[in-house]
């Protein structure tokens, strides 16, 4: 099957408090390795003064004498990750909607997504087979009688076997506690389909019918505390018609659910993606 | 200047229950008179059973035989509107921002919008030299130390003096009454500069900036008693980026609500919408 | 898995030369039968004078009358087709990228899809284990030292087996001959990965990476006698970026290909589309 | 009218030969001058080594010691430019259709365009009410008997009164001789009414009308010797339906044309361009 190379470059990606010659002395210990920068965008939020800093370069040194010179190069705040070569590697969710999960899985088939897809959890058995079909390990978490609490905590127990990067929600059709979120802060991406803050919460294609939309919209956005006020990553719409009811709604925007969530995750695991408060600052 | 000729066409636009034979009906009372259908749109509203439909046809004939006939042949409900080859008629209301007014303007003035603009009413007079450049008369009625009933009762008193068919809202920053809304059923045209249901209500661009989305809209909506409520008719966005800030999304959202607002103008004086409740059905 | 329910309604779709009365006769002879007509849309051709139909309706009867009575009423070049309500089947043809065949594969093990896949052919080996997973019989013809009516010799053969309604293309990157493609004519829908009339032929991508263009889009279209010339029957675009080299917009515009041709398909086999020399009218 | 005030910050854009450092000379360069980096874009093309940087910043000094010191530490191939304060000065070219022209007229009345058009010239005299009434100069500059290197003689002897810094053709439908584009490189932007390289040429919406294309664009890009092969700035697109012949497909198309073009003309002004051979790098 077809499969990208992986690239020969390095990612460091930076957010600190603002101060004048960041971005000489963050090139300067590129240049002291030998380094080539081949891109950098680079962004200061003017109203509250934070640096926000993306560099790909070529060349080849020992990456912890690079993070341990930042450290001491730049402002005592600053939050520095450098992007190792091995792909990330995510935890799937789903519930019993098929089509998230299964781009995600034949992305990962063909090589189009340069992650690893561990395990699928989902509440329900419905998406089983789908998941045996490309040997990916599937837990069967069902809610049965067990409160919120203790769900997510059978869930945390599965977990504990994987080392993951990422937890992704490809249509998980249930809230999760404040307390799981805050474990996974900012690594948990979900999905929602809705143009966010437009119809938060349940049945978004029902309140769109309803409001009589010209355009409906897909979210992606790392979940935390307060439900679909999470920082938004990429949105993406398409037009509606006066013939499409919600159910008609829910079929077309399908397409643009999985389109969002992978290009999302894509951003994300390419080291793009910085948060500041409920916003993110994206490095396309 | 170029000029664009009008179509030698007819439009009937139709509301009513639905039931067997409309469609036939409608149709025959057409030939009869020797019309030729060109273009037809029919939709059934299956939740409610309600009758939708737009023909435009060519033929000579005289109108009123025909509407007389379809009142008969037609549920009892039916609306009926038979388009005359006149152009429609236009009032603009605007505040201080001229792209969306100086963009109907210049419709005009090419021959691309299919309306003439008989006045402009501003409670400021900031716009009243552009306004004068097109030969448009121009009312500034200030708002002074009147309370909302007595400024409406000013401009009800200007209106007075044109025979218009739709009111346009083009930025203008002052909420109506519901008493002066009502007057003019499904005939102000509003432009508001959000994703409608998104950021209601003041300063969406700031709400926007704020919520941290990827994406910029406009929404034109017809006006109704509840503010930002009204029926949709046309919607558009453009992607934002992090490096905008409500200023900057206010800047780049002008190009989209100038184009929403003459594509919900254009859609409504070609017959081309109906509205049910608080969704239209829009024929394009 | 999640499924849609057969819609309870069905489609009638005509072309034939313009005359006054046309659409009062079918709309009789649907009535007749006690059909209700819930979605119609007509198109005259202003520029050749044919005229173009498309009917959705509810009631049940028997078709073979109706498509007796219609073959009277409309004029003897009147093409009728009258959607049964068994769903599409198709065979996919594929070379060796996944995506769009994957995606193919996945709607309809979801229920997205109203059409059957029957088999897959391909003219190399990679993509078998892909379609093993969806339980699709996959057919791999070699090339090997077949010249290419010999090669589609062996597909026609292997096509015999079939009783399908439509082959698409989904990225098989192999010209067919024009005999083959004169058996079966509207019946063939290929993805271009080019915004056409842009960039036919080879390697579109590196064509829009050296050309510089700032967006690159993809063609859903039936494949006739000249390559890249079909009716168009969808097309996608979305934006690109100087940093985006031949390699990196053949990946990104991977979502388009899929999408659009999955959105082709669903127009043609949904009956919205009718076929006008070079070009089609969809009735959305 | 609403103006935007000018930004107090510099920009600073380099393409040269890329090698190591480059980014942190310019970026000491800048640090010794005490200014603080706000946004800083790099790009290096890896298929031909070259570098692209835009940077702005915060900071008053004399630019002329930036520039020398900027000669000496970059490679000797290198473009530097710096962006002074005083808005840009333009030259507008038009032929008949107002709507791109009238477009710009509007943007710099309500201050939203951050440039000053000195003159509009043109080979007929129908647009000259319309800029009479924004108070800019006219230059009607007609064929008559005229051969192209004689008419453009007259245009380059009127053009002799400005000190402009772009030509900019909305809707100039007439050809520029090499010689004259070759005095103006990368200078002169025009706006095409297709998606280029579809449509080159003439009529472009007969064109698009007769391919059956459905969605219709529009490009902005830099004029060189030869027709609509210049680099592109800016496109956009809309879709089209199939009941749109080239007519009202022109009509639709202004939207794009006049969006596109203030688009392209923003991005220039605001130094975000850099040209590659057919190539443009823009730093959004």
């Amino acid at each position: 099957m077809n499969e990208l190379l992986p690239r020969p470059t390095s990612v460091i990606l930076i957010q600190c408090s603002d101060e004048k010659g960041l971005m000489h002395r963050v090139s300067g210990a590129l240049l002291n390795r030998g380094a080539n920068i081949l891109e950098n965008n680079e962004h200061v939020d003017r109203l509250d003064g934070v640096f926000h800093m993306r560099t790909e370069f070529s060349g080849s040194f020992h990456p912890s004498g690079l993070l341990e010179e930042l450290s001491i190069l730049l402002p005592s705040d600053a939050r520095i990750s450098l992007r190792t070569q091995a792909p990330r590697q995510i935890v799937v969710f789903a519930t019993r909607e098929s089509h998230c999960l299964g781009d995600l899985l034949l992305r990962q088939l063909s090589g189009e997504l340069d992650a690893r897809i561990l395990a699928v959890v989902s509440q329900y058995s419905e998406l089983r087979d789908l998941v045996a079909r490309f040997g990916v390990p599937f837990h069967y978490i069902p809610i049965e009688k067990l409160n919120r609490p203790e769900h997510e905590a059978r869930i945390l127990e599965c977990l504990s076997a994987y080392r993951f990067d990422y937890l992704v929600l490809a249509k998980y059709m249930r809230i999760l506690t404040p307390g799981f979120v805050e474990r996974f802060e900012n690594r948990i991406i979900n999905i929602h389909h809705s143009f966010l803050p437009a119809f938060m919460g349940r049945n978004p294609y029902q309140q769109a019918y309803e409001r009589g939309v010209k355009i409906i919209g897909a979210t992606a956005h790392f979940v935390n505390g307060e439900l679909d006020e999470g920082p938004i990553i990429a949105q993406s719409v398409i037009p509606t018609h006066h013939s499409q009811d919600a159910r008609a709604m829910a079929h077309a925007g399908r397409d643009i659910e999985k389109t969002v969530l992978a290009r999302a995750l894509e951003l994300v695991i390419e080291d793009r993606v910085l948060v500041r408060g409920k916003r993110t600052i994206v490095f396309e």
